[in-house]
């Protein structure tokens, strides 16, 4: 979406959990990973600040300044702790059974260290979640009740970060769980719009 | 510290929970209210709102722009569930102990609505709720880990929001909850640095 939003080709490479070491020298454990004119950006807020630096003509990402930087990542870190646990509760036996073997291997065994139990305990079906994840989005939707978007009157990398988040759900449920006229609803359906339906040509995973 | 920032001159008028009704007409059911040239302005966002608007030359407290507006829009929403009630339960006998009897009368009324029951029951001692508070202010920490302020180089509204919440803390317990190294008390510091110290200035509860 930040690519999209400079309005900058872009030849995307999907790469499997276990294909990541071979990517980017072996620098990076995560994706994404850009590589732009030789370098090599990992993690999504770098990118979206080595975008801006690299092109500042194009559209913005931040609001003018280190503050725009700072509201952009007081954003990334409300999502990390509020919505990420909940998110994966709902998906991840999903997640895995769209894997290949041997990332289904490496995707059972980190998780289940990190998490400390089996996959199949850690899941939750996504209406016993409902009520906390739609407390958990509050913020964003009293911001969206008097904003179209995050940032104002356009979007800015802050809404690309949110809805990047709720893309997992988007991918591998099929739908937010959320009311259809919650105001995130609304939100998330005008950033599936942008940038000539980008997003929802993105791969969904069999129901 | 919204009208500091602006260089406003203003006078100030203490008003006790039962005063309130007798001010602004009696159109506002809370402080702060702002007469501005015979202007009525109630809560504190729309104080600031207000304030940029006219004074639009003077420092700014907002980035430009409705983006501006959007980012500080989000951390009061996210202060507000994630912060307010866990302050409450801290601090909510000792504000009780501070009033005049007849706001004593209508506090403890108003509250125990409120909260569903006794204020001796919903006090929590602060060491309790230690843990829960520093997670909760986990996406501001994160911030300042990389900016000094909220508003990024210099502060801004979001931070007065942020601090004004916190400051029912300083007032009441005399102290922050949270580690002297913990970004989120650095940056506390700072903020009653600002506009002279004006913020120190502020009478503390007994303790």
């Amino acid at each position: 979406m930040a690519l999209a939003h400079k309005g900058l080709d872009v030849e995307m490479v999907p790469t499997p959990f276990t294909g990541v070491a071979a990517i980017a020298d072996g620098t990076s454990k995560t994706v994404p990973v850009l590589e732009d004119d030789g370098s090599l950006i990992r993690d999504s807020f770098a990118i979206a600040l080595h975008l801006e630096a690299r092109h500042p003509a194009r559209p913005l990402l931040f609001l003018a300044g280190e503050g725009g930087v700072a509201a952009a990542r007081f954003v990334e870190r409300w999502a990390a702790p509020a919505l990420h646990i909940l998110i994966s509760r709902m998906i991840i036996m999903r997640v895995h059974d769209a894997l290949d073997p041997a990332d289904q291997t490496y995707f059972r065994g980190s998780r289940e260290k990190r998490f400390g139990m089996r996959l199949e305990s850690f899941e939750e079906a996504p209406e016993a979640l409902r009520d906390a994840f739609a407390a958990a989005l509050e913020p964003a939707r009293r911001t969206l009740h008097s904003h179209e978007w995050l940032g104002g009157e356009s979007p800015l990398f802050a809404d690309y970060i949110l809805f990047g988040t709720l893309m997992w759900l988007d991918i591998f449920l099929g739908r937010l769980p959320l009311a259809p006229d919650d105001e995130v609803t609304r939100w998330f359906e005008r950033c599936l719009d942008l940038h000539g339906g980008l997003a929802r040509g993105a791969k969904r995973a069999a129901a």
